[in-house]
């Protein structure tokens, strides 16, 4: 069975909402969970809520990063801080995956600390998945998959296309999408739109028969969800998603403040409520399970902050998902196949 | 009287709905016209619509550059072309103001062509007004100003603090925002967050004391509205312009879904439609009046592609009130005091 570590401390709600999403993952899905932090805080929140006591085991960590901690140095201070200890359980091959809602920059170093990169793969990229007017793949997911979103500030040509690779495997292993559509995000259509590393990854990517390359997208793309997998550097990504996320805060305090105003305007919200359900759906964060850390030879989901029971819940089972599917195998398969070709095809050494 | 030259023939809609929107002008703004086009074709137009014919005149040009044709080869093959017509009569001094709908590229670089740049401007800037949450300035203006938008893809510091300085202008004349807010969008609040460019001019700005600037925002406070105006290198800016735009479309097939669907839920929007019109006001492009081309000797404004009558009369109205308020000359005695500032601080040229 999967063994998953759950940073129990990391996250706006922890360690509360993190054990009440692991209990009702011990129920709802077949996975061994590793519930890392203050062990007698964990007992006592675990008694609280029905689960599978043979599936959950508490592995202690006495100290916990803050969300706002600088994590170069909370990590430096706090040896035993729950996302180091579960970061270890992975890199001892006691644990498969990787899943915390805490400080996202911590749960990034510590990966990098103590996980080996996949061979090939020079920087890792954070995905994150986003709602989108079109659906997608062949389940008709309503979200799409945007990488990088922060790992990589400053990507390269060659990083660019594997963030591609990267993604396309993803989206087919948790959307089971076998030819996902992947575009490069730039400022205009044309192959010649955009930074030299984009212009660059454009021209590597089109000649790479094993991706489902369509081409740049544009901005105005994002939200309609013309590809299924954006690939861009994390300072663009970070922008794109704040924005969203900005975008889903505006929505949703025009909506609350429509429901509370007045009894009309509440009446009118029902009647309209599978038009609205559709504009609230933009800011579910909490269904999408969280965000992907990919590069490391192992499972590494990195769940909103703000996560509660539910996103916890399917942070876990897409963890669990990613595992059974072999993401990592299929990623360091395809780095393989992209080496070999651009070493008969240019001589270079990717 | 401030006079304005009008590409007639730029834009989507163009001419019919150019003409339509400047004889509108004519008759509400305090403005002399120079409608530039095809002169049998605005004439007859012309004829159709009340206007005040005094203030009205047509120069004739012979040519058109289409909205998807590329900039440099249309430029170079049509000289008669009016958007070039157009941007030599404010290089002859007979207009003091630009606007056009058409081809964004082709009236960049007619303006790159003809006009010149404010002392002390390398590199021009593209800004747009986007929808807020927040209202802005003392008049509680629902928009902020973002730029670079396209203009100037890849902006070093010197360019970043000269577009702080540009867009501060502009908000100054055209909200009669006293002290607007200045921000520089990057990947977290912190100074030394983002790229060299973004890390020097972020510097630069706090050592300012004639610019508001804040400091750095984030992705999400693009549409919170938490700066008045924005500042990032034409690539970003594009990227979250064009996104703004993808956002504004999905609101508005959500809702235009639920007006043809039911009638209950037509019933609903009504109940409703304040608190919805305040969404659709995100799609409300029509409004603002178009973008600003900042960094010439003289007013360019490039209204949306899509502009009917109304978006036409704004731009012109926005257009007057920039030459009214000598945003040209304010920005030129900001950028002197930034030079004279920064010879004395660190004795480089600026």
């Amino acid at each position: 069975m999967v063994t998953i570590a759950v940073d129990a401390m990391g996250g706006d709600h922890a360690p509360d909402a993190i054990v009440e999403g692991a209990a009702q993952a011990s129920l709802s899905s077949q996975v061994n969970l590793l519930l890392v932090g203050d062990q007698t805080v964990l007992r006592r929140l675990l008694a609280r809520h029905p689960h599978h006591p043979d599936r959950i085991d508490i592995v202690h960590a006495s100290a916990v990063v803050g969300m706002d901690a600088k994590p170069q140095e909370a990590l430096r201070t706090h040896p035993d801080a729950s996302i180091l200890v579960a970061t270890r359980l992975l890199e001892s091959g006691q644990a498969d995956a990787l899943v915390s809602a805490g400080n996202t920059g911590a749960c990034i170093l510590a990966a990098a600390q103590h996980l080996s990169r996949i061979p090939g793969i020079r920087r890792t990229a954070l995905a994150a998945v986003y709602p989108t007017e079109r659906r997608h793949g062949p389940q008709g997911d309503p979200f799409a998959l945007i990488l990088d979103v922060g790992a990589t500030l400053d990507a390269t040509a060659e990083d660019l296309v594997r963030f591609a690779l990267m993604g396309s495997a993803y989206a087919q292993v948790i959307s089971r999408n076998p030819r996902p559509r992947v575009a490069l995000l730039s400022n205009g259509e044309e192959a010649i739109k955009g930074s030299p590393e984009i212009v660059a990854a454009h021209a590597r990517l089109s000649a790479h028969p094993q991706l489902n390359f369509m081409g740049n997208v544009e901005g105005v793309d994002i939200p309609r969800g013309t590809a299924d997998v954006i690939v861009c550097n994390g300072f663009v990504g970070n922008i794109v998603l704040k924005m969203l996320e900005g975008m889903a805060e505006v929505v949703e305090e025009i909506a609350r403040y429509a429901m509370e105003r007045k009894v009309l305007w509440k009446v009118g919200m029902i009647l309209l409520s599978r038009g609205i359900s559709r504009v609230l759906e933009l800011t579910d964060w909490e269904a999408y399970g969280g965000a992907p850390l990919l590069g490391f030879e192992k499972v590494v989901i990195k769940a909103h902050g703000r996560s509660g029971p539910r996103a916890m819940r399917n942070a876990i089972k897409v963890a669990a998902k990613a595992v059974r599917g072999n993401l990592c195998n299929e990623i360091a398969a395809g780095v393989r196949l992209l080496e070999a070709s651009s070493d008969s095809s240019s001589g270079g050494s990717g």
